[in-house]
């Protein structure tokens, strides 16, 4: 992107550039939930931090398609949302003594990034049916759903069970 | 924040420090929310801004009540992920050259934001009732139902009216 030209000089451009940074927040992602589970104690909870890798993967696959099916060059931004929100889960993490206490943690942060896909699919999904891309629209409403359902099933681990144990 | 000391020992340390978090980002948002509005267009857009940054004052004041019937110091802790989602705001707004393309970003960054405040006021409240407070958490969910609120005006403008004039 450059420092002294405007690149986004339409609607057109603004949903590319859009589905180039999540694909990056995906990409890193896929670096993070690995971590993630390798800190969980709770077994359902490392259990579902590792069943949302191979979603995640299969998001990054997803967004590949995207790109193709609108002729654009599957490229990834930085995104420093997710930089940000991954940065903060480590520091949060890095200081939890209490191994059950960090489950809670750990759960809010992958919270914090789903709620940031679910916002960022949303709008694609928007974008996409307002350019006419009924068809892109559909492929990344298949994410955004399964967003939602990883939000839910952490939500309900969270108070089922996590924050029980940590409170 | 200790680099070699654990500061989060308890539950309640951890919910302290989520409320730091947060009164760090709703500080960053009444700085960053007169920005937004200057950039804006759409003159509806522009006063929802500005709305909401009379609104997040109030969250703001809210989170020192908190701080102060939990009996604990109202300091911001650094929040990375605000940072980042602020700094993605101004990243993209800074590469988009059409003004009514530019309203449509505006409102994406503005959700991001307002999701990620979503999502933490969502764990403050059931951290708060976890932990027995839930007189913490009824000042908490009062914040937490206007952020909704928030999002669903934001939602609604762009698709009743910016993304179609966007594209």
């Amino acid at each position: 992107m450059g420092l002294f030209t405007k690149d986004i000089k339409t609607f057109d451009d603004l949903f590319v550039h859009q589905l180039q940074d999540i694909y990056y927040a995906e990409q890193q992602l896929v670096k993070a939930l690995p971590k993630m589970a390798e800190k969980a104690t709770d077994a359902q909870l490392k259990q579902g931090f590792l069943d949302h890798l191979e979603q995640t993967k299969g998001h990054v696959v997803r967004l590949e398609k995207v790109f193709k099916m609108h002729n654009a060059e599957a490229r990834a931004v930085t995104c420093p949302a997710i930089d940000g929100i991954i940065k903060e889960a480590n520091e949060t993490a890095g200081e939890v003594e209490d191994k059950e206490v960090l489950d809670a943690a750990l759960i809010n942060a992958a919270q914090a990034a789903e709620h940031y896909e679910i916002n960022r699919y949303g709008t694609l999904v928007a974008w996409a049916k307002r350019l006419g891309r009924a068809d892109c629209a559909s492929v990344l409403q298949e994410t955004l759903d399964e967003e939602k359902q990883t939000d839910a099933k952490l939500t309900k681990l969270a108070e089922s069970k996590i924050n029980a144990r940590a409170a």
